[in-house]
């Protein structure tokens, strides 16, 4: 029997241009947003269906992919497709303000959302794991990596060095797959960096791509870069080939000082991610094979000794945080009872921009054309004149990020500016500015559309973690909004049983009812999340919503529980 | 400090009358609903904001109702109000086709999706306990209990005796809150029935009622009772004192052969709800307050001598059914091995409903005038002139069943139906007939909205007993189509971390608006239920989508996965 998700022959693009395939634009959108989710220059596994995360797919399989094609191809402006976990299994008659589909994905009743009963039914062809952005068809490569670590670094330094990181330096470790973002985000958000990684291979990738500026020959060299670079106020970042285990203590040790801590290791799999300190990679390899509890042992018994000194950092007041890799659990279970000290990044940078509304914002040109994208960015800058973070940022992923696949850009702005711009995109699309539509989305890592009590709502003021209301709630009123895609997922991020969220993507096509829509979706997309975190009791929440005119009926009369 | 939540000085009564006092029918229909909910006449524990289903609420608090009421009635028509787990957190600008209020209530991510967290959010007063119609504000009172036992009667019936029940008779026990529901519905259906029940006092209230028709005095007397009324072919309740552990397998010894057997003491709890062959229910009660584990290993124990008798029956070929009460399971727990040879009710009597959108569907006058029931039941009769069970149903429930506050019918009827008879009602509003709108909904458990692997979904063809997408899907779709409220509940019926359910009401005002809307959502509603049971392979469901020209993509070219 041949797998119906592998098709080695395939070779999906977008179509590109201003010439319709489908019956009109808000069709024509999803159609290109799904296949440049497959696009070989955007997905890493095209041939599998497979977009990113591990097997977070774009449809079920190969079946089902030719078949949403099919259908938006059909589909009138007053019907929607309906999508479950992948595949296309209905359309039905709504209207023309209703979304054109409707997507829930690897969504299981609690009692049975675990890998063993999800891994079951996908391997019988039921479901499908959508992670975030892939199954939900605005996922956009690894663009979404640089910025979400840039706004992390950039809020740490807004919140302790007066938003100015110039002369200062980030202490971490990790150059793999979403780790090796973090060198060119810190050197974005104006800082040097000390990046520790184990495999030289991995610092060569990240030195030929340009992610990476220098390497150290050793920790003396290293240090003494840092001192140069930081001197002269340029954010240049250094890669050092060495065991975090070895270097971080060695660092206490001497007293050095970074500026800022964390850490990009896989440690959330020890089996395949963490190098014990003393090891070579290959001895870690091959008796992960054969002994694999005594690796498992190893390598917690080093992350250890690693989050030790990370928590010896945080008491000398240096701002330090976990990246979301579980390294502080893994600490815990070896014995540090105190490795939940410093705080996960979202709670301690990205949850003051979440009660904001802000959060992964991007759009993509339908046309195809950079310049497309390059003429948004310049509305931004003029929308926006007074935004100095988020200038650079623009200028930087301009000229350090390219483009894959349709071109696209993200922007973290919040419940403010999102319907401005949107509105500004489609007047642009409108008056012809622009040679094509744009979509409008956001990662499901936002402001008002996840919850996931081990990462994005983790310790939330009032307790309400697990609370998965919200995302709901989020995702029925962009329906009822006029969005023209949305989507509910289970697991994406954190894996099956952590997170429920939702997906939403708006098309700008430059008329007068996209306006409108925009105007409703743009606002009461991010205008939930800062709901949620007011309700939560959060004050930049309150405020932030009092500013906006929010309607929040329990806070207006000052009760907010 | 005081209770939020109780307060004894309520009453509430909904509006009725053709007077609006919010600013449109379609922002009074909720308000009147939620009223409606509280009735005491409708609710279980109205003070202290309980509908039904043990803690199924219809607002988190008194603050909470209170603020909801006031922005029903200053909500405009292009306003939608959001409530998270019975508290209105906002209220965001949409579109007159859009819903007017979207709910999310009890859902929790799901690690976290058991009671102990659900109760420590509860007691924070961070979440409310829906249940399935107490929290989405369509609950009726105990019409629903007798219809949905009823359509699984008449459904065995037809199954199993060509659709003629007369001169058959069921055994069943248990005549309490639900399973008092069963002679009647029994009655309804055209059956005898013998129903076992171990107290007295329940035996008198179901006499008192009329729910019951008469009692026998011993085993034989009720067994002559039987002989005579089915002999004459009278549809007769008879009620015995006695307990269902010692009855069954006598009946099971003399050779006595029902021609249908189920069963609803409350087996699911064996410390409270299940009297022990040879106690008093006095030493039940009294023991289990001492030495819980003995009463519960007793109870269990005669449950096992009780699923014997029932699987002895269904061994003579007699059809026998579990009545979501867990029995098979205890039993199975106590070495009976083959407990579950007998099937739940749903995959064996309501599954073929299902599968043509056919469930709860439920409809009530806002202008509270029973006349304008009765006028719809002439309707509903004239519409479908050959269905006979419905017509019987619209006879016997007028006759038998007293309205609950808001005049209010449940009729069993799916796809092919429901928009006809909305659309026919939204006439009748607006020619004058009836003398004020009416809304139209259904509980959640439904063909398309519930996803509950271990009652509504419980051994589904292709295994998909847990996937969750579905009922996501149709709130999402019923969002899209217009309803008038839309809601996303988990937990419901069965508890936390065991099913996820969306419920749904729309507004029949007379407006050509709501003749669209009604065409719409209650085609694409039950439509859904279709889908979901067609994908899972049931021929049913694919005769009913082929039948109904639903547009299922994967379907039509023949490809069901
Ligand atoms: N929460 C978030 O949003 C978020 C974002 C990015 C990454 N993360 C987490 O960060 C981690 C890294 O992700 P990735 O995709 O880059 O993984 P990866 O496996 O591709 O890269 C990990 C890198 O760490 C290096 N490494 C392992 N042990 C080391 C040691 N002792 N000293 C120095 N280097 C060592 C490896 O050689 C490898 O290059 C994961 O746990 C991921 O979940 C979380
Ligand atoms: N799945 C469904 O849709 C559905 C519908 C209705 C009821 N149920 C289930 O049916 C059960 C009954 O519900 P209820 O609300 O009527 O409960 P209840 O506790 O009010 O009534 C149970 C009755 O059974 C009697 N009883 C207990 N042990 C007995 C025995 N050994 N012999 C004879 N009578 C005995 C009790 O005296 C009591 O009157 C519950 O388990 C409920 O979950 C399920």
């Amino acid at each position: 029997m041949t797998d119906p998700r592998h098709d080695a022959t395939r070779r999906i693009t977008a179509p590109t241009g201003s010439t319709l395939t489908c019956k009109n634009w808000l069709t024509e959108a999803p159609l290109r947003m799904l296949m440049n989710n497959l696009d070989p220059a955007v997905a890493e596994r095209p041939e599998d269906l497979v977009v990113y995360g591990g097997i977070g797919r774009a449809a079920r399989n190969w079946a089902c992919y030719d078949k949403i094609v099919e259908v938006l191809q059909r589909l009138e402006d007053e019907e929607t497709l309906l999508i479950q976990s992948g595949k296309p299994v209905g359309v039905f008659k709504t209207h023309a303000d209703a979304p054109r589909v409707l997507l829930a994905n690897s969504n299981l009743v609690p009692h049975w959302a675990t890998w063993e009963h999800f891994n079951e039914l996908d391997r019988k062809g039921l479901m499908m794991y959508g992670q975030m952005t892939a199954g939900s068809w605005i996922y956009i490569g690894s663009q979404g990596i640089v910025q979400g670590t840039y706004e992390t670094f950039v809020e740490a330094g807004r919140q302790h060095y007066g938003g100015d990181l110039r002369g200062r330096w980030v202490l971490t470790a990790g150059l793999g797959g979403m780790g090796g973002a973090q060198p060119l985000a810190a050197t974005m958000a104006g800082a040097c960096s000390l990046n520790i990684e184990c495999q030289q291979s991995r610092i060569d990738f990240r030195l030929r791509t340009r992610y990476l500026d220098e390497q150290a020959t050793d920790l003396d060299d290293a240090l003494a870069r840092i001192k140069r670079h930081t001197g002269a106020g340029h954010a240049v970042s250094i890669g050092l080939c060495a065991n975090a285990a070895d270097v971080l203590p060695e660092l206490v040790r001497r007293g050095v000082r970074p500026d800022m801590v964390t850490d990009q290791t896989s440690a959330h799999d020890p089996l395949h991610g963490y190098l014990p300190a003393g090891w070579t990679w290959d001895d870690y390899v091959e008796r992960g094979k054969t002994e694999p509890d005594a690796v498992v042992k190893a390598a917690k018994q080093s992350m250890a000794v690693h989050v030790q000194a990370m928590l010896a950092f945080q008491q000398q007041g240096i701002p330090t945080f976990d990246y979301g890799n579980n390294i502080r659990q893994m600490a815990q279970d070896e014995g540090v009872a105190n490795a939940f000290d410093f705080p996960g990044f979202v709670p301690a940078y990205i949850r003051p921009l979440f009660c904001q509304g802000i959060g992964p914002f991007r759009w993509a040109a339908l046309s195809g054309d950079p310049e497309d994208i390059y003429k948004t960015d310049a509305k931004v800058k003029a929308l926006l004149p007074d935004n100095h973070h988020l200038h650079q940022w623009l200028d930087m992923a301009r000229e350090r990020i390219s483009f894959q696949g349709l071109p696209a850009r993200i922007c973290w702005v919040g419940l403010k500016d999102r319907v401005r711009l949107g509105q500004a995109f489609n007047e642009m699309v409108k008056n012809g500015e622009l040679k094509a539509p744009v979509v409008i989305g956001r990662d499901h890592l936002d402001s008002g559309s996840v919850a996931s009590p081990n990462r994005e709502t983790e310790s939330m003021l009032d307790g309400s973690d697990a609370v998965s209301d919200w995302p709901l709630l989020n995702a029925l009123l962009n329906t009822a909004g006029g969005a023209t895609w949305v989507s509910l997922h289970h697991g994406g991020g954190v894996g099956m049983g952590f997170s429920q969220h939702s997906g939403v993507v708006i098309v700008a096509d430059g008329t007068d009812a996209a306006h409108a829509r925009l105007g409703r979706v743009l606002r009461n997309d991010p205008g939930t999340g800062v709901m949620r975190h007011a309700d939560a009791g959060y004050d930049i929440a309150i405020d932030c919503a009092h500013d906006n005119g929010l309607d929040l009926p329990m806070l207006s009369t000052g009760e907010t529980k």
